[in-house]
């Protein structure tokens, strides 16, 4: 099953650290792409060059659109929204078998997106971030071992340590250092 | 139980949608108090405003400091960080009779902060968000029922949908308008 998380309603200026973390938590979090309907260029490099440091074949695009993407996916396509049913019934509703779509909103979401998806899924029904419900459904869907996972080829990788921090891997990059630092 | 979130290193223009989804986040998973180190009234009122509109008891305080509320701080003390033990083990020291503070930082945390926890705990040992981190925590510390809690005294309030919006609520408010926009 390959996972693809659809980020709408981005805006360049205003969202390029909450798309940023969109797009980081979809990758610690299992899925395999993010695809940004609208175009930023530097944020798609920025998250390119996290990946690579860390790992792993994440893919990240821009300036996809988001209603072809959504007619044409092959698969389990799934909105979160405040509005939608309960996390764990619409974890339920992921197949193994079939691929994964997530569609993650800013504000304001088109009403076709509520009727292209096969179901709108809410992670509790109070206002909160994308970002926390894009975490906790992946959780849910794919199973805590999703945090398991090996990132191949990561020039750097962090050991667990109840004190402190433990880097392995010859870099002198700071790994703390987010792509979005001013 | 009390839930307090401690946020730091703040900055008030670069930070400003990440706190407030951080602050949305610990009121949406059960926290009862988000203590901002850094002074950002206008967040504070911001956040205020939509905990107001949405029901129940959040407290959220800004220009706290962190040192003075770490040191002093009774009950168990988490922070939460790319290079600590898994989530699971974490949400494990996690006690029902002791008061809870959980740590999220911003890019830098000050080496004291790890020394002055009682654990620090780490999803996933990827890079990804603060908020993601919080919400998964939160998640896996006090259940998944925490989604459901009741927030009294609510003059909105969204009801569950497979398609579309249900709100219910004399509100002419649009309960999709986050308090950082534009």
């Amino acid at each position: 099953m390959a996972v693809t998380v659809l980020r709408l309603g981005h805006r360049p200026e205003r969202d390029k650290r909450i798309t940023t973390h969109v797009c980081l938590t979809a990758r610690a979090f299992g899925a395999d792409r993010v695809l940004i309907a609208e175009r930023d260029d530097k944020l798609v490099e920025n998250v390119r060059g996290v990946a690579k440091r860390f790992g792993g074949d994440f893919v990240v695009e821009s300036g996809t659109g988001w209603k072809r993407v959504l007619q044409d996916f092959d698969g389990v396509k799934v909105h979160l929204t405040m509005y939608g049913v309960p996390v764990r019934e619409g974890a339920g509703a992921v197949r193994p078998g079939r691929d994964l779509l997530v569609v993650v909103g800013a504000e304001k979401v088109p009403r076709e997106v509520y009727d292209l998806v096969d179901l709108n899924v809410s992670v509790g029904n109070q206002p909160h971030s994308e970002v926390a419900a894009l975490a906790v459904f992946l959780y849910e869907a794919l199973g805590p071992d999703v945090l398991a996972r090996e990132f191949p080829g990561a020039p750097m990788r962090i050991r667990p340590s109840a004190r402190g921090k433990i880097v392995e891997g010859s870099t002198d990059e700071d790994p703390d250092a987010m792509p979005d630092d001013p």
